[in-house]
């Protein structure tokens, strides 16, 4: 039997997997992110977690195929990362300096990317080799699977759909600096948003006001207890989320659209209303793509940085 | 030296061309595209043609690498396609029956991804692997690639983007039988339709108002000679195209895009109305891309046709 390492790093923890090459998880946990010193550590601990893991187990080097890991920034094929958000790094070459730590090979991939080709292995996209999938959270990110590949794209920056233009007349800024991007009305924020401002149009009574603030979960909540308030939220919340996915599938033609993130816990009554507008918008050819949620949660990382390996 | 054929299947002819594999085209021809019995003379012909033009220049079947053929319909990665507008053609198995036709190895692909491969190849994109090309005449055709291949797609539908979403207000129906789509806008139909909408809205004086139908050439050849209605129309034009192209770049990140086609005729002022909208709405990873006009004309198709099969 053959061995990889699945590593998937975020801002405050690094998850790591050990895996067999047949997509059997035989072991997972998870250390620091120690963002210190423009994260000087960050890489010399995921190698130090490694090595400890290879010697427990009595893995050695010749069984272990490599280590792929997924980062939270556009990375090139090259492996190089150009800066990041959330970790302190600015230019670094992932994996020249991982492979230098480790001695094994290693595979670099953009986060979203990952979480994608984790689903098409072992979840909710599996044998399914052209799928995009959406993770709807604080923001939105977006994975797009091609044959199999993630779309990387000549800056890393292929599937970043959270930034597709949706509303040409959005006056609030998004996060990126444009106005109008999808990640204003699909992510968790965006519905907090949509909701207070449908509160605000009118008086029409509803559960929603006894909230101090209101979160997608309560608005969800509320929808599937009948509340038509909260369901106009949810439909507007569809509309743009249909219309972005049906751009998507003019551009790429996929055959899955894995829908993922704390939103999707709401469950299949979201995928009701994207279905909805996206049925409403798309060009005939794409009309037959299917609608998933997602399957592994925090493990898609970890799997899809191991498949990357394989 | 070895050879190939490279074949553009159009509505009225088939544009056909013998290359050396080195990227030289040798030998342009056309032959009639006969649609009569549900096309069934169309890959018949082809293979009679490259049989005539093998015997006349003495090639033997060990010199020619394969024939490559673009057909205006979806394709998918088998060589399939299900159907046709202008052909005849349902359900065909291109691939193998101009196989059996010629005894060649035979390649397939949709026209527009066509155009893209050929201007990637020896025109506009040369050496760029990641690019697009908007084909804008009396619809918009595109054509996508990704790392140098066509993005096919699960239906063969991959770069539709005439179909992109980009007005979710419009109550005219597109050809495709949907509101709102790229198409109404940016192809010379849309343009024509924008300039009239323009000068009905009030009376501004402009030299459109002198022609009994304003054409999208009209447009452009008003706005160069100064006048503001046309720019105008223009300035509504670069805005959906804009955005259009930045909403493919957030998903597939590509390096160049290509504008050709009738309006591309307009030369660099199409462009720079193009880029100016462009780079209002476009996540800010992607905002190096570059425009340039299509170089090959007619010849892209036949060009692409033939690299798809080296």
């Amino acid at each position: 039997m053959k061995y990889c390492f699945g590593v998937d790093l975020g801002g405050t923890t690094v998850k790591m997997g050990l895996f067999s090459s047949e997509g059997e998880i035989l072991e997972k946990w998870e250390i620091p992110t120690r963002r210190e010193e423009h994260g000087a550590y960050i890489l010399p601990d995921i190698a130090a977690s490694i090595h400890e893991k290879c010697s427990l187990k009595n893995l050695g080097k010749e069984e272990i195929i490599g280590v792929g890991i997924g980062v939270p920034a556009p990375v090139d094929q090259r492996g190089i990362v150009k800066g990041t958000v959330n970790l302190g790094w600015g230019y670094k070459n992932v994996k020249e300096e991982l492979e230098e730590l480790t001695g094994l090979r290693v595979k670099v991939g953009n986060d979203a990317n990952m979480a994608a080709l984790g689903e098409m292995w072992l979840g909710a996209g599996k044998g399914e080799p052209n799928l995009i999938m959406l993770t709807l959270g604080t923001g939105v990110g977006g994975g797009i699977l091609v044959d199999g590949v993630p779309l990387v794209g000549t800056h890393g920056a292929g599937g970043e759909v959270g930034h597709m233009k949706v509303n040409l007349d959005e006056k609030r800024v998004c996060g990126c600096g444009k106005r109008g991007c999808l990640e204003q009305y699909a992510s968790a924020t965006g519905i907090a948003y949509l909701a207070e401002k449908r509160l605000a149009e009118n008086d029409d009574p509803t559960p929603l006001r006894d909230f101090d603030k209101v979160t997608a979960k309560e608005v969800f909540d509320c929808l599937k207890a009948g509340d038509s308030v909260a369901e106009d939220v949810v439909e507007t919340f569809g509309r743009y989320l249909g219309m972005g996915i049906a751009n998507i599938a003019a551009v790429c033609d996929p055959t899955v659209a894995i829908i993922g993130g704390g939103v999707s816990k709401a469950g299949p009554i979201l995928l009701d209303y994207v279905k909805k507008y996206y049925q409403e918008y798309v060009f005939f050819a794409d009309k037959d793509l299917q609608f998933v949620l997602a399957e592994l949660g925090n493990d898609a990382g970890i799997c899809g940085a191991a498949k990357l390996v394989l």
